[in-house]
């Protein structure tokens, strides 16, 4: 394949600094910011920090038939074997499930929950598919953590995504606390691409989803970050809900305590930033990481 | 070495349910608890809880010339070499420096610092020495966390100390946060002995210090007294102080944050409770683990 030019190199043999990301995080002109549902200071703030936090968006109780159906995946051993299921390393824990919403109607439905729904497209200003979806599993005790990375880089590189108009809503399906292994976030961080070092070999991401070294910016960008901006965990009872950018810098620590954590994620993309060949080279991912064949705009359920 | 009864019998075959401490927490009787330097209600507070926090225990700008100190080591490719010494799991960082005392002279001092050493005694009620010390670096990015664990557990089967009349003071080298892999604590949890599975085999130290997986509580007791009481990890800036009781359950997780947090432990053994032969039948571990050729009580300096 061949290209003019790759706007965000990565996957590099050599170390090349961050610099300014290149497209607006808040796609809405100035004069719609406040046509809702965000407020547009709610708007400012992810435009600023690159995610917004909302304790209990669902009531807790309209989350428990969702929590069930996980607890039945997480014993389903034909489950185990699919490809779309990644194990913790070396052990027999469900790390991820990835396309839960094709798993699961009741999951299907709430990807096209009317008033995500229209944050999701107020703040990208435009219509919306998902181009990935995942639960991700952190039993107490046994689950360990993600390193630190930009869902973009990844999605830029391996998948082939061209620009940044895209953005992750994550659930919470248990209570996060300090202790469970929470979402961190680097506020700002979204402000700026970091190219990573290392050449992408091919089906990376049957290592990447359980151990990630590639695609893990350096310690002197992350160091810079963090000092400016610090670190934040927002935390709340099954039901909260933090939308962040693609771009943004996001981990999280090993789950040390007995309370399991477990976080829905769906990643919603713009109809005008539908997929490419991967930049990287490679050939593409499987679908149940990199939605290719249903670009369909999402229609709100019940409306 | 036979003995006629082992009081906490662990690294068993088979599994023993946990079951409560035979010593008293805090050994001043009733009518001396207001003598100091401790009030009664922080003495009660550590008989109850098993740990105190002390946020700024000593100044910051104290801290200094130790943290210096701290930083030569580091960088000493000597000290890398040197038994006592214990680095990350296949890395060339260190995780621990032990007998920090022996080698630092302003260290060793500070262990005699009067204040601390008057606390100690009123908790302990008796003269004291020190047992074991340590300085564990936790750096930016690379710092591995310490599984669950209660200290006295290990001293008693690997190092022989009879009974549960000891205690760590953890002093604070750098600010502690949410995200730099802060001390946890159960509070509660030092009120019972859980027993642990699995044999110790000889020289079990030079892999346990590096992750431990011998004398891990199991799951079930965690659970429960986590349900219980909880978790905490207090923060606060370099010079801060926890004292916590030999057999409070603890554990801390991987540094993922840019901030280093390195954390100094004292130990302070009571001298009625001097070493015996290690509890489970192995030779005695070396002498920078475990104390058995000086238990001279401590006078305090400057006094």
């Amino acid at each position: 394949m061949s290209r003019a030019q790759d706007l965000f190199p990565t996957r590099l043999e050599r170390k090349l600094g961050m610099f300014e990301r290149l497209d607006p995080v808040v796609h809405t002109p100035e004069e719609r910011l406040s046509d809702g549902p965000l407020t547009a200071d709610q708007v400012r703030e992810f435009d600023d920090r690159g995610f917004l936090f909302f304790e209990s968006f669902f009531d807790k109780s309209e989350m428990e038939k969702f929590i069930q159906e996980l607890q039945e995946y997480e014993e389903d051993e034909d489950l185990k074997l699919s490809e779309g299921t990644i194990l913790e390393p070396g052990k027999e824990e469900i790390r991820s499930i990835f396309g839960i919403h094709e798993i699961s109607k009741r999951f299907d439905r709430l990807t096209r929950d009317p008033h995500l729904l229209k944050i999701v497209r107020q703040l990208l200003d435009s219509e919306v598919y998902i181009h990935q979806s995942r639960i991700n599993y952190k039993p107490g005790f046994k689950g360990k953590g993600f390193n630190w990375h930009s869902d973009f880089e990844t999605w830029h590189s391996e998948d082939g995504m061209p620009r940044m108009r895209c953005l992750s809503c994550s659930i919470v399906m248990t209570d996060n606390n300090e202790f469970n292994g929470p979402l961190m976030l680097i506020p700002g961080s979204h402000k700026y691409f970091i190219p990573c070092v290392g050449r992408t070999p091919e089906d990376n991401y049957k290592e990447s989803l359980k151990i990630q070294d590639l695609g893990v910016p350096d310690g002197a960008s992350l160091t810079h970050l963090m000092n400016e901006n610090a670190i934040e965990a927002p935390k709340g009872p099954a039901g909260s809900l933090i939308i962040f950018e693609c771009n943004t810098l996001h981990g999280s620590n090993a789950n040390m305590s007995c309370w399991p954590r477990s976080n829905l994620f769906f990643v919603y993309n713009s109809v005008h930033n539908t997929l490419t060949e991967p930049f990287c080279g490679n050939k593409p991912r499987p679908q149940f990481l990199a939605n290719r064949t249903n670009w369909d705009p999402l229609k709100p359920v019940n409306d």
